[in-house]
């Protein structure tokens, strides 16, 4: 079966999309740890980050450092943040989310509850200042 | 001053070395999350990973990638986990550690007490099978 994240490529799933190339997508985690915790992942479906073909792996973490920089414009913070755990989804994923102290990046913390509204402004107030970086 | 990261880079502070090149050095963490908890870093100090020119970026991602690689022949666990927070540290750093369930994935958690010939056991591990992988 499609992963999740295969499932949302593919318009299956609903996602709060933030930016989009043939080879890429970015998107809200709508569990999110902090406000503004992104999903950066390959539209190919392989199961962890270290066994992308190596153009694939590049082509990400180019993307990866654009999604990373509109979330440091978009959300004042002291550091965006990255994780790469991959237990739970066969799907290669990149974490990406604004912090301030250590006790943000946690990961078995209770998770942010945010409304449909309030997914869809964080995301298109990433994706403007995206836009603006590559205008 | 110098960071603690440049400091190593000049051998002012020693560290458990596994693999070094012109530019990149990767070592391990003496406060380790887990056991086989690696740093990799550009030897440039610039504050965080968005911030390398795009060709330090990029070599410091291949050689992040061949460590991690490195880390799963080493050490049996079910993923390499990443990590960036950047938050004590002004010097760019990539967390690479082995992790088997998410409660591994925990910066807040007891760090883990070894020996030196622990820590030197297990750089040695991981450089052995660096090195027969770029053999």
């Amino acid at each position: 079966m499609a992963s999740i994240f295969t499932q949302i490529v593919q318009g299956e799933v609903s996602a709060y999309k933030i930016a989009e190339t043939d080879k890429y997508l970015a998107f809200l985690d709508v569990s999110p740890v902090v406000r503004g915790h992104t999903l950066v992942i390959p539209k190919e479906e392989v199961a962890t980050l270290w066994d992308l073909d190596e153009e694939t792996y590049l082509g990400l973490q180019v993307f990866t450092r654009l999604v990373a920089r509109a979330i440091r414009a978009a959300i004042p913070c002291m550091r965006v943040a990255e994780a790469v755990i991959g237990l739970e989804v066969p799907h290669a994923h990149i974490h990406l989310f604004p912090v301030n102290t250590l006790s943000d990046f946690n990961f078995s913390q209770p998770r942010v509850k945010l409304s449909e509204t309030e997914f869809k402004g964080i995301a298109d107030e990433i994706a403007r200042h995206l836009d603006e970086m590559v205008a």
